[in-house]
C-alpha cells in the first residue's frame, strides 16, 4: 500500500456509492496512499463488509469521522451529503486540504443556498475561499486552493457543454431547455422505494421537475460566463442504468451562427482537455460510451427548428461527474499530470 | 376459439412485437375469432415456434400473405413495416376493412410520405380515404372508415397531451421542444447491434435527431389541429427497458395562459376518454404506471422559465402505442364498446 | 364497479407487491368486487396513492386492518408477511372464508414453524383444518376449506415439477439438487439494500445458502408425496428482473426409468389442469414465456450423466406463484370455473 | 502510445467483445502497444466505429488479418471464434507467440473437438504443444508455451473452483452437478433474437442444456485432476445482464471430509495466487463483486442434504474469463509480474 512520494488521504463518507468510486480510483492512483476511511454509522467494519468489491484491496478499517486521526493524512475527500458535510468539513484540522463532492461549498450565495437546502450555512468562512472543481474551467483556482467543492453530476454534463458557448455569447442563455437523464446511482445509497430494482427497472420516470437543486448551480456558472442573470429549464428523468448521464441541451443560436460554429467553438475550448471530447460529426454521445471512465463526450447537432440547435454530453455520474473530477482536482492540486490515475477506458459492454 | 356472434380478424406481419402483442390482446377480446395469422417468413410454423408465450393460445399456424384465406375474414390487423404494408394492404380483397399500423397510411401527403419514406405510395386511392386513427380525436371517422392507419408510437404520446393545447390556442405550436424516451421494442424485433441486451443495456442514446420519421406526422397534425403549418423539434432516445414511452414536451404558453389552464384543457378534452386519465396534481407520469395497458398518462407543469411549462405524457408503445390503439379502433369501427378486451390494469412491478 | 352476482372480497396487505398483483387480477375477475383494501401503515390513502398504476382502478380507499368492515365480505385475501398474517386471521370473524399467501398456515407441523420462522404458533386451531393451496393437487380439499395455505413461490414451481414424480416413484427424491432463480419482486416491497436497483442490477447473486424458508415446505409435500423423509438441497439465487421464477431441479431417475418417462408422468399429471403446460420436447422453459399470467411451464431434459435428468419449470412467481394461485384456490372455492379472470397471456416482450 | 521497453501485440479478431476488452486492458499494460488490430469484417475503419468506447484511445486502424504486418509483433491475442482462429493461427509467422481465446487448442483430444465442434482440426501439429492456459494451475507450462489456449469462461470458474478438490480426493468427481449462470456478452457480438435487449431482459433461461461445448473442457481437466475418466452435468442459463459469470457447483464429498475441508483446500491452493480470492466464511460471492476485474472468487457452504456440499464461483467472463486471463498468460509468457496492467479494482455499482 505505501506507495513512494505518497500523499496520504482520507475519506469522509466512504459507505455511499461516491465514496466507494472515489476508493476504486484512489486505489489504482500511484501517488495515493489511503490513510482514513470514515464512515460513521459504520465505524469499525473493514471495508469489505460494507462494499464487498472493495475487499480485493487492502485498506484501513472504517471509522467514526471523530476518531479519525487526521494528523496523517495531507486532502481528505468527503463524499457524505450536504448539510453534514458543512458540518464536518468546518471542524477538520487546518492542515488538511479538501476536496468535497457535496453542494454545499458550490453556491457563491449563501441566500440561494438557503433556499434550496432548507439551512442556514454554517461555514460561510470556508465557502468565502472555496473553488468551484469543474475542473477544465477552474484548474487554476483549483490548484490554488484549499477547499475544492466538486460540481453536482448534472452541472458538470451541462457547463462542460454549454459554458463555452454562453462564455463566448453563441448562444441565449435566457431560452435554455435541459433534459436530462441519469442512472439510479445519481440518487445515492438510500433506500427509497423508487429506487428499488422492482420500481426503477422496465421503466422511466421524470423526478423534481422544476425542484432540482442543481439548477442554482448551472444559473450561477452560466450566469458567470454569460454575464447575465438567468433562469432556466432543468427536468431530470430516472433511467434504469445504474451509473451513467446524458443531458440534452436545446439552445437557440444568436443571429448568425451555425450549429457548426457551435461545435468549433467547443473543440476550440477543449482542444488541450484531456478528458472532454468533442465526438466525431454525427456521432451521438450515449453513457455506454463513458461508462467506469472519466470521460466527457459531446456533440453538436442542427435542430430541424430554424435558429436552434441540440448539444448532447454524457458522462459517467460516479466518475467525471463526482469520484473521478475530484481525483482530477486532486492532480492539479497536488501538481501531479492531471490525468495521474484517471486514464481506465470505459468499460463496455 | 369460437366465440358467440364474433367478427373473425387476420393478422400480417405476426412474427413482429405489435403483431403478438395484437394477438395477445385480441385472445381476450370476446368478439374476436383469430383466422388468419400471416408471417411470410415463418409460413408454416406454429405460433408458439415464433413466440412460445403464446404456446397457450390454441390459434391456427402462421401462412404466407399471399395464401391466407381472407374469404373468411372480417377484418386485418397489419403490423408490417411500411412499404410492405402498403404493397400487400392494395391487394386485399375489398369485403375486408383494415387496421395498419404501418406509417403507410398516415401522411396525407404523398410528397412528405415520398421524402421521409423514400418511395412513392403506390396506394394513393386507399390514402385518400384512410382515417388517421388517433381514437380519442377521430372516433366519428374511423368507426366509418375501411382503412384506419393508426398512429406512430410517438406521434400517439404527444398528440394526446398536445393536440387539445394547440386546438385552442392555448400554446405556441412554432416552439415545441419534445423530448421522448423509447423502449427497445419501439424498433421493433430486427437483429441491430444496438439493439442486443449487452448494448442497450446499462446506457441511454439518443438516435435519429432531427430525422426521425414520426415528426412529419406529429407535425401534420398539429398543424391541422392549430391552423399553423410548423417545424418542431422531436428528439427521441433509446432506454433500457423493453416496453413503455414517455414524451417530454417543453412548451411556450400564449399570454395570460397558466400551465393550470394547460391542465384543465386537457382535463375537459379528455374527461369522457376512458382511457387518457390526467395524473392528479403534481404526480409525474411514469411509464411503470402503464406498462401493458392501453392508457395514456399525461400532466402538465409549471417551469421555473417564465411563460413556458412542461406536459409529460407516457404510453406503452405497443399498447397505446400501437397494438392497443388499433383494437380500440377496431372496438369504433364495429360498434362495440370502445374499452371491449382493453381493460387490463397495467402490470406492476 | 358492482358486477352482478359479485363475491365481495377484502385485502389484507393491499400494499405489498402480493396486494397489488391480486388486485389488479381481481378487478378483471367478473364476479369479484373490492369491497376492502387494508393496509395498516397506509391507511386513508387513495389506493393509487400506493400503487399509482392502480389509479385507473375505482376502488375503495385503504384502511386499518383493525377498521375494515368485514361484515361486508364474503372473502378475504392475505398478502401479509409470516406472523402479522397469523395474528390477524386469527381475529377474523368466522364467516369469512380466508385465502393466505403468507406462510403462516403451510407447515403441517407446529415445531418445523417454530424453527424456522423463530415463534410460536398462536393459530393452531386453524392450522389444523387449513388446507395447502398447490391447486392442482389439493383442488378438492381447497373447495371445502375454510382457510386456504397458498404455497410460496418456489414452492409452487418445484412441486409441480416434483410432485407427480415423487408420488409415482420414478426418482429418488432423497438426491434432490434444486437451482432456483427468481426476480427481485420475490423478496418483496421491503427496503433493503440489496434489492436496490444500483445493487441488484447488471449482477446475480445466490442467497440463503442452506437456509431458505421454503425448503421444509417442500420438503412436507415431497415427503407426503413420496413416503418418504427427506432432506432436500434447495439453492435461490436474485436475478436482475422484476418478476419471474424458474428452478432446475436435478434429480435421479429410478431403475429402468427414462427422462422420457419423467416427461410423460408429468404430462398425464396435469393433461386436464388449464395452466400447467409440459413445453413441446426440446423447448427450454423460460420466465419470459409466462410473465403476468397464471401459467407452469415445465419440461424434463436427459442429463449427460447417467441415471440422471433435469426437470425445470417456470412461472410468474406473484401470479402462479402467489396472486394468481390464490385467485384459482378463490374460483375452486367459489365453485366458479378455474380460470375465471385468469386467462390473460403472458406479458411479452 | 510508444512505450519504452514495451512488448508489441496484434490482435486478431478486434471487433468482438473478447477483442474489445483485450484491447481496453491491454491499452492501460504498461509493457505493451498495440501494433495491430485485425478485424476483416470491418477493415479499413477506425477502431472508435466499431467501438465508439474505445474512440479515446489512440490506436491503429482496423485490418484484415491478412493485410496485417505481423513482423512488426511480438505476441498475438485471438478473439476470433473457434474454426475461424486454428485457420488463422495456423498461417502465423514463426516468430510469433500466441494467446488464443477460443476453443480451438484446448481439448487435448481431436476426436473429442470433431464430436464437439463439428470440424476436423486442421493444426494438429499447433495443438500438440499448445498449453491450456488456465493461468493459476499452469504457470510453468505457460511461461514457456509458444501457444497459449485461454480456457473458456465457463471453465475458468468451474476449474477454479473443483480443479484444488479434484486433485486433492477431497470430492467425488462422477458426482458433479454444475448449475451455471452467465450474461449475455458470454455468447459474443452476434446478431441473434435471444440476445436482443427485448428478448433476454426482465427474463432468465436455460440454455444448451445438455450439450455445452465448455462440458468436455472441465471433463477433460478434472478428469486429469482425479485420474477418472468422468462426466460431468453442466447446464447454463442466460441472466439479464452484460457481464458476469457464477457457478454453483453441487459437489458430494468424500467419506470424513467436511465441507471447511474443502474451503481450506481452496485457501491452501490459491494462497499465494493474487487473482483468486476464497471469500470470508459465510460471504455469498455475486457478480457484482468481480464485475470488470480480474479476481476470481470462491467460497464453499455445506448442504443440507449429508455428505453434500456447494461450491460457488464468480468472474467477470470476458476479463477472468477471457481477455483478462489472455493478458496474465502474456505476463506470465513475459517475464512480467502475473497482475501488471491488472490490477483494476471491479466496478461497483
Amino acid at each position: 500500500m505505501m506507495k513512494a512520494g505518497s500523499i496520504r488521504i482520507g475519506v469522509l463518507g466512504a459507505s455511499g456509492y461516491t465514496g466507494a468510486d472515489l476508493i476504486r480510483l484512489a486505489a489504482g492512483h500511484p501517488n495515493i496512499e489511503i490513510a482514513v476511511l470514515a464512515a460513521s454509522s459504520h465505524a469499525g467494519k473493514p471495508l469489505a463488509q460494507v462494499f464487498p468489491h472493495l475487499a480485493f484491496l487492502d485498506g484501513p478499517d472504517l471509522v467514526k469521522a471523530e476518531d479519525a486521526d487526521w494528523s496523517s493524512c495531507d486532502v481528505v475527500f468527503s463524499g457524505l451529503p450536504h448539510g453534514t458535510a458543512q458540518d464536518l468539513i468546518a471542524e477538520l484540522p487546518e492542515h488538511l486540504r479538501i476536496i468535497d463532492m457535496s453542494a454545499d461549498f458550490r453556491l457563491r450565495d449563501v441566500e440561494t443556498y438557503k433556499r434550496w437546502y432548507g439551512r442556514e450555512h454554517i461555514a460561510q468562512h470556508l465557502l468565502k475561499n472555496a473553488v468551484y472543481g469543474l475542473s477544465e474551467h477552474y484548474a487554476p483556482q483549483i490548484a490554488d486552493s484549499r477547499l475544492v467543492a466538486c460540481p453536482g453530476c448534472y452541472p458538470t454534463a451541462v457547463l462542460m457543454a454549454l459554458l463555452p458557448l454562453a462564455k463566448s455569447q453563441l448562444i441565449d442563455v435566457r431560452d435554455l431547455v435541459i433534459d436530462a437523464k441519469s442512472g439510479t446511482t445519481g440518487a445515492g445509497r438510500s433506500l427509497k422505494q423508487n429506487l428499488l430494482f422492482a420500481e426503477a427497472g422496465e421503466g422511466l420516470a421524470p423526478y423534481s421537475v422544476g425542484s432540482h437543486r442543481h439548477a442554482p448551480e448551472m444559473e450561477q456558472e452560466i450566469g458567470l460566463a454569460s454575464g447575465e442573470k438567468i433562469i432556466l429549464n432543468f427536468t431530470p428523468h430516472l433511467i434504469p442504468m445504474s451509473r451513467g448521464e446524458l443531458v440534452t441541451c436545446y439552445v437557440r443560436r444568436k443571429d448568425g451562427v451555425s450549429a457548426e460554429d457551435l461545435r468549433s467553438a467547443l473543440g476550440q475550448a477543449y482542444h488541450d482537455k484531456p478528458f472532454i471530447r468533442i465526438a466525431a460529426p454525427g456521432v451521438l454521445p450515449a453513457t455506454q460510451m463513458v461508462r467506469g471512465s472519466n470521460y466527457c463526450l459531446i456533440n453538436v447537432f442542427e435542430d430541424r427548428v430554424p435558429g436552434r440547435a441540440i448539444v448532447i454530453a454524457t458522462i459517467d455520474n460516479l466518475v467525471k461527474g463526482s469520484a473521478g473530477q475530484a481525483l482530477q482536482n486532486f492532480n492539479l492540486m497536488c501538481d501531479l499530470p492531471e490525468t495521474t490515475g484517471l486514464k481506465q477506458l470505459p468499460l463496455f459492454p
